[in-house]
């Protein structure tokens, strides 16, 4: 296997995956009252989207930046991958979820779903990178030991942040939403600077 | 991140979002009279399809023109063009919408849902140019001065002629889409001269 | 506009027009009887996804070795490929049509659709290519001319034989769905024979 | 054709259908009760994308390890290569309607669907394998002939196995379902073993 053609499939996965979440977007099929108000309405709709088409975008990101620092990749390295690549393509479903339920009584069910959903995806996401860093020993030998360590810090809190967002979902769905927004802003933020002061 | 990997998955998206389409072309699961009839009334839909694989393929030359004339990509550009292709996966949203309530009383919310959609669009598009060629200073050494400004006024009209467009779906839905489809064959005129000019 | 990026969108179109066949099998929601004759009942809908599925991969093909004989593109054999790939895109409608239809009194409306379909697509193919061969004067300056006179032959058959098709169409759904098959038969072979003698 | 271009179109087919499996993952429309209970009720739909997605990723893998043995392609190779990815592409099918009857009176004729719809993918896997390798001659002169045959021998046991599951899909959907997964695991080590072992 080379890292290029593992690249391809993955962002092939990556790419249809977001693509993939418009398809959740509509107008209910049983219209009551005008249209645009209809509209206007679906901004949980709208809101879900934005978000989970910006954490792949992001996720997408971090795994090219991952790709970058190595040298050759291996079968185990391919097969951890295809975990996290499930886990990313699995992602429509609970943004669908979320969007259609985060307003009612079974808000706080579908807000756990989608934390449960990150909380994997971050897990397999850090397995990928410490088995490529640590346990496959795939780096290029002349990879930047700041950067290296750079990204394996960057990891360490995905799974809190997500738990502590899941969490909140316990209680209200709608804070627990707003929660997953604001990391896909840090997130964005914290990787444009990662990169401005890693490359 | 290689300007290569962010053309593929630019590409991706584009292709993904324009094959989409098709998947809201759709007879009406009550068929009332013979299926003739049905495939013939179906016209708004065939040109929905047709205005918005159009329209995204020529997003998709704009694009890839822009590309050309950079000699690297940043992380904040890379995000930038996330919103954009956030933006442009987002089509085939308001497109099921057009084709479906352009000829009934809500035709009017529908065409300015689409026009709000590119008119988004088209300012991600200039946001992603002006921050390569102006804020990010990505351009080649050795780009072409008249093709940098030709690119930089060949997206002045885009908001303004979108703008103008949803304005009269506020009237007449049935115009606006007219005008949307004017406004995808008058690009692709203009892109053609400019590509036989600029090149 | 580089070759290679139009091959890469094209590609993406093809592979994804393909796969998006398979969404349209399915098995009734209110289900009658046992599944297993269920599912033996959806032959159309399996015959109508071979069909389409290797009509796509042989266009596919012929897409592939039309670009090998190209030295470069320009904007206008951009737009014609646009045009082209917006036919592809658009083969499960047709498709789907077909498979429910076929069996019904609404057979020949749907035969006819699916004719209609791939006439376009053919006249577009045609329209890729004479404009790369003669009229863009795209072709590579040591293109074999008996390659080059053996595919524009290889068009010729086009549309005469998806217009007869259609036309049985008219009298009878399934023997233009049969017809249907035999030309992508009838094209995989002369494509295999094209190539050994070709290449 | 050139190698590349078959593994871009290929590497999209494999991406599409594991990606699209998950549009049939869906909370039931009609809910009765908590959505809590529902989510935990779909354990049958989550068990079939993960089981589908890792044998669509499996297969890639292998895919990608025959294309690295050859030098060239040629036609009769490319259209073995379409009927194999027209199986791959078909795989959501039976993973949906696994997924809604295995729990059903009318789970037996799901869980053969499927076994056959994997049957058959292996025919043309061995099929695109024996022509490369033995039939078209299409190998690397120096290919590594242990490889060769280590891969020849890799294919022997898919027709057997998967026959063998379908055919406890006749006595019980269950333990068919869960031997589809087992196998999916023993694919997964034998191949990294296989690729430890080979590379």
């Amino acid at each position: 296997m080379t890292r290029a053609r593992l690249e391809t499939f993955a962002d092939g996965v990556f790419a249809i995956a977001a693509t993939l979440l418009i398809i959740d977007v509509a107008v209910p099929s049983s219209l009551e009252g005008p249209l645009g108000s209809a509209l206007l309405h679906l901004w949980p709709q709208y809101f879900a989207y934005v978000v989970s088409f910006a954490t792949i975008g992001i996720m997408w990101v971090n795994h090219h930046r991952v790709m970058q620092q190595l040298e050759r990749v291996d079968e185990p390295f391919v097969f951890l991958n295809i975990g996290l690549l499930l886990c990313i393509a699995f992602v429509p479903f609970p943004t669908r979820v979320l969007a259609e339920f985060v307003r009612t009584d079974d808000g706080n069910a579908a807000a756990v779903l989608y934390g449960i959903t990150l909380i994997v995806t971050s897990v397999f996401f850090g397995s990928v990178w410490l088995y490529a860093a640590y346990g496959g020993k795939l780096l290029h030998p002349d990879a930047d030991p700041r950067m290296v360590s750079g990204i394996t810090r960057s990891y360490a809190p995905g799974v809190p942040i997500y738990t502590a967002a899941m969490l909140v979902g316990l209680v209200s769905a709608e804070a627990s939403a707003l929660l997953y927004g604001l990391i896909a802003v840090f997130y964005m933020v914290s990787s444009a600077t990662f990169g401005r002061a890693g490359e």
